[in-house]
């Protein structure tokens, strides 16, 4: 009940700016910790007049060692320095102008030792899920009249649902059982946007990727509190989870573009410049200026300006909220939208801080590129580029532009084909040597920007297991959209809404409930077994998590792979075609030395020979190979 | 008239061995030069018992330093050292066995001053012809009845038809009309091979690519005498020569092949084993070793033996016949069949010793890939692969793959596709991070195992003009296939010989004369005049020798770039669409900045304002900037 409070006095606060009185009405970020490796934070002070006010800081171990002011006289942005020795407590911040004192309390906060920054690896296997479309658990969130649009409404598409972070609590046992191990929710932060006008329809921000207030989880997924208990709900059911962090962007209604700093806050054009979404003018050695300049400070679209984070004010501001994010809901990776896009020297500072304050945590961004070279670019990789990344992971598109479209040919004429079918994937994997380390991709074969998985594989269930099997035994930490568990189907055309639809269950007096086996049709359970069995193997089975990856060249349509370390070996073989197949294994004995027999785990049969190994048409055969 | 008789003599050399009496038949490398960095020669001895023989050597300068004999007694490999001090003359060797003594003589040359190993360079324009197929200088050697394949018959595309190097001497000056500076010849060396039988048609090896004697140039070609004349007087009128090389395979009529050294000198399987054709498991880190050895160690076809440059005796045997060609016959240019398929460590001594001996010396292999990661594996790249190539250049399949892919797109409705039409030209070069140096590429658009390009562009010469123009503009070394420039065409189904059909007027009395414009028709002497102008162009500006590319992203089906260094600018500009344009120049003001007007090179107009070009539908626009 106190924030629309808050919201009223910040309406007011133009008037008080009239007046010239000065006044401190936000602290960025909210508070800190003592103990942290960050420790000279960058304190954005902003309120009328804020920064004409003599900054002063008297608390033991907390050092102002510079208040820099900018073209907008209502910033101010203070150095601190926060020694080891600082004790937790509250800094009190005096500023003062003439006569007039003004003064504003910040918290420096003990680290609290609950798990955080565990990383995610191939041995985890990460549920996507956008909260409002996920499950309403608390329906008296669903909007609220004083934010920017105060619509919600379940028959319109493109409007929010009233999905939130209490219903994801929810069903955190749904996605244990499901074999699922971590959970990255599209941005969870404040999206207090206006309705959009696109192609004639009026669209939510529920998507998430607008941000108006770094500092606050968005009211309507129930706000800091339900994050930082969802995390704790879910760590304690032994569920990680990623957080999604935008930093090319922020929506036109944040704060601070309603109040700009200054004019390099933004990355400003003469006239509206849209990014070209094109990735090669960042890599190739023959590009012209303007062309890298259009696609990366060029605007992702016209409601989200463009962050400039060259200038430094809006690289600390960036790189404090991704720490200040860890440290306070305790997330355990970091996925990053548009990674591409943003200025990639302060892609890796920001890196940087992450990884030196938890160096477990795991990061991987969002670069939708169409080859190997250019992903390579934005992750650690072993091609001397003028730039090297250090971004350790990134979403693995290349994997699943190869598995979508070999799919797409399995069982029809090209599959069979010289680059066509299961060629498709095994050529994507045999470019790895262009990465550090592979394993630390992120592959999927579906997200929320994409078609639907099952669409995209024409409601084919036999190509619809095959390509989870891949996903869930190749190398990489795989990812899955939610929904494909349970055969959501939809093309983006003609919305992205058609492919971002709610889970069936996930609102009070749903129809159906596709989160219980009893909800869900026969079709549906067969899916969810299939995705469960799968994971579940894959949670419990260290050669799927650091097993090298052995694969041979497909021949006739039959694709093999092997995953392998001291512990266990996992022989895939797939059948592409629309025949059944026996296959000869004399081949494989550089990995099949020495194993006579084996369990097929998803039949749970037992194979007492392995000479020859009979593949069904249009599957994917996975098999514990044993001595 | 002499070769019949030494070929006689060799016909009796089984009755001779049978005997037991030692023999020294065949030297190789046949001689050598003084004052050569490769100074430790490897010298191959064969003859019945030659490996039974005690070798010794008296010459100043020349010490025999260890007798090397193998599994066969018919071998015997000699290290000799021959010091700087080294006279030319003629070496004894002598071979004794109890009280029988065998002498042989082995020349040490002088080296000759001629111009030799001058490189090829992106000053240059090579033009790709098979000897066999492009002039018949000299009737009296299209067959001789003593060889394996006694054929010639120009009715049928399978069997030799007797273009020799006298034949193509006659048509260097065509070859300058035209604007060509470099000539790369399919091989020469002799290919002593029987006819082949491939789908019921009895082939013969025209094409050169199965050598049975190293040290032979091909007696129907002219032999080495003919190959030295025709090296000469092209030099002479300022053509480089390029030579095709062929490390990978020998004919299985090879005089070694017949008497095999060791059972090691060739890659043995316990049954027939082709290779893959695969890229893939040489580059992938997940690559099984079968896959490798069955790409590098399968045979190319059934007959064309694999050597093992692994057996250091073959490998020496390889790198002195390269050193030797170039000494011999003066060549610029070292041209590297099947390069991929070849042992990449052997490779990377082959390519050292050449370009000790040769700093000048361009290498480009044939490695026909289908990504950019494994075209760069073979060449002196930027990805740190476990295996460092040191080859300079390599053929640009990458950029023929698009620009043709490219072609068939203009004009059409996928012209302007996200990835297609000039997005596939501009994409697959705004890769070339991955390269030292992109521009030591050997670039095309056909050759001699391709559709020929006018059939590939649909018989469009709208497209043919724009490729062409692209081929002679953009970065690396052109090269193009005999014929191109008077509209041969075809596709190579329903075979090979299709699209290496002779050039008319090469042979006596051909009833056309395509060399001569009177023997053209009028579009093939639109043709030739259109390559003509820009070759004759391209070989007087140094912005197209050494200047920088720019490209710009294409918009809208138009793609810019530029050549540009302190001497010039060069903008060239296409419409891929099938309307014309008008192209503001106002985003290209990185390059375009201070010039004010241009030269159409192709049309020789004059543009007296830059601000917007015209763009006729279809066509690539080439603009020399002036101020």
């Amino acid at each position: 009940m106190k924030k629309p409070y808050l919201l009223l006095l910040a309406l007011l606060l133009p008037l008080l700016a009239v007046s010239q009185t000065p006044a401190i009405t936000r602290l960025n970020p909210t508070n800190w910790w003592v103990g942290m490796k960050y420790a000279n934070v960058q304190l954005l002070v902003y309120g009328p007049q804020a920064g004409t006010l003599t900054y002063s800081i008297t608390y033991p171990g907390v050092k102002l060692t510079k208040t820099n002011t900018v073209e907008n006289p209502n910033y101010a942005f203070l150095d601190l320095s926060i020694a080891p020795t600082a004790k937790p407590g509250i800094v009190r911040l005096v500023g003062k102008k003439g006569t007039q004192t003004v003064t504003q309390n910040w918290e420096l906060k003990a680290r609290d030792n609950s798990p955080k920054a565990q990383g995610v690896t191939q041995a985890d296997f990460i549920y996507l899920a956008m909260p409002d479309r996920f499950a309403n658990g608390d329906p008296t969130n669903d909007k609220f009249a004083d934010m920017a649009d105060p619509s919600s409404d379940r028959a319109n598409p493109f409007l929010r649902h009233g999905g939130d972070l209490q219903g994801a609590a929810q069903h955190i046992g749904y996605l244990k059982d499901l074999g699922v191990t971590a959970v990255w929710f599209t941005p969870v932060i404040e999206n207090d946007q206006s309705l959009t006008d696109e192609g004639g329809a009026k669209r939510s921000a529920y998507h998430g990727y607008g941000f108006t207030d770094h500092y606050n989880v968005d009211r309507r997924l129930g706000g800091n509190a339900a994050y930082k208990t969802y995390v704790q709900q879910a760590h304690a059911a032994g569920l990680k989870v990623v957080q999604d962090a935008v930093y090319n962007h922020v929506g036109n209604n944040h704060w601070f573009i309603k109040d700009l700093p200054m004019k390099t806050w933004l990355h400003q054009w003469p006239t509206y410049t849209n990014t070209s979404y094109r990735q090669q003018p960042i890599t190739d050695p023959h590009a012209a200026q303007i062309d890298r300049r259009v696609t990366l400070d060029g605007w992702f679209v016209p409601f989200l300006p463009d962050l400039n984070q060259q200038n430094p004010y809006v690289a600390n501001f960036l790189i404090q909220h991704a720490l200040w994010s860890v440290e306070m809901f305790g997330v355990d990776a970091w996925r990053i939208d548009t990674y591409m896009y943003n200025d990639q020297p302060f892609m890796n500072r920001c890196n940087a801080a992450l990884l030196a304050e938890y160096p477990r945590i795991h990061i991987f961004g969002e670069s939708s590129v169409s080859n190997v070279v250019d992903q390579a670019y934005y992750v650690r990789n072993k091609i001397d580029f003028p730039f090297k990344s250090n971004q350790p992971g990134g979403l693995d598109f290349v994997l699943e532009n190869a598995m979508l479209a070999g799919l797409k040919e399995v069982g029809g004429t090209s599959a069979t084909g010289w680059d066509n079918g299961v060629q498709r994937v095994y050529q994507a994997l045999a470019q790895d040597a262009v990465y550090q380390d592979p394993g630390k991709l992120v592959t999927f074969i579906d997200n929320h920007d994409h078609n639907r998985y099952l669409s995209e594989v024409g409601e084919d269930i036999s190509k619809y297991k095959m390509g989870l099997t891949w996903l869930l035994t190749t190398r990489g930490i795989p990812s899955m959209y939610y929904g494909t568990e349970i055969l959501m189907k939809n093309f983006k055309d003609p919305s992205d809404a058609e492919v971002r639809r709610d889970f069936p269950g996930g609102w009070p007096g749903d129809a159906q409930n596709k989160f219980t086996a009893a909800g869900r049709t026969a079709p549906e359970n067969d899916a969810f077994s299939f995705v469960r069995t799968l994971a579940t193997y894959r949670r419990t089975h260290p050669a799927l998590h650091s097993g090298k990856l052995m694969q041979y060249l497909p021949q006739d349509g039959l694709y093999v792979y092997f995953r392998y370390d001291a512990s266990g070996t996992v022989m895939v073989a797939t059948n592409s075609t629309d025949k059944a197949a026996a296959l000869p294994t004399a081949r494989f004995s550089e990995r099949m030395s020495g194993f006579s027999k084996a369990r097929n785990v998803l039949s749970n049969e037992a194979l007492s020979s392995l000479s020859t190994i009979q593949l069904p048409a249009k599957t994917a055969v996975v098999l514990e190979l044993q001595r």
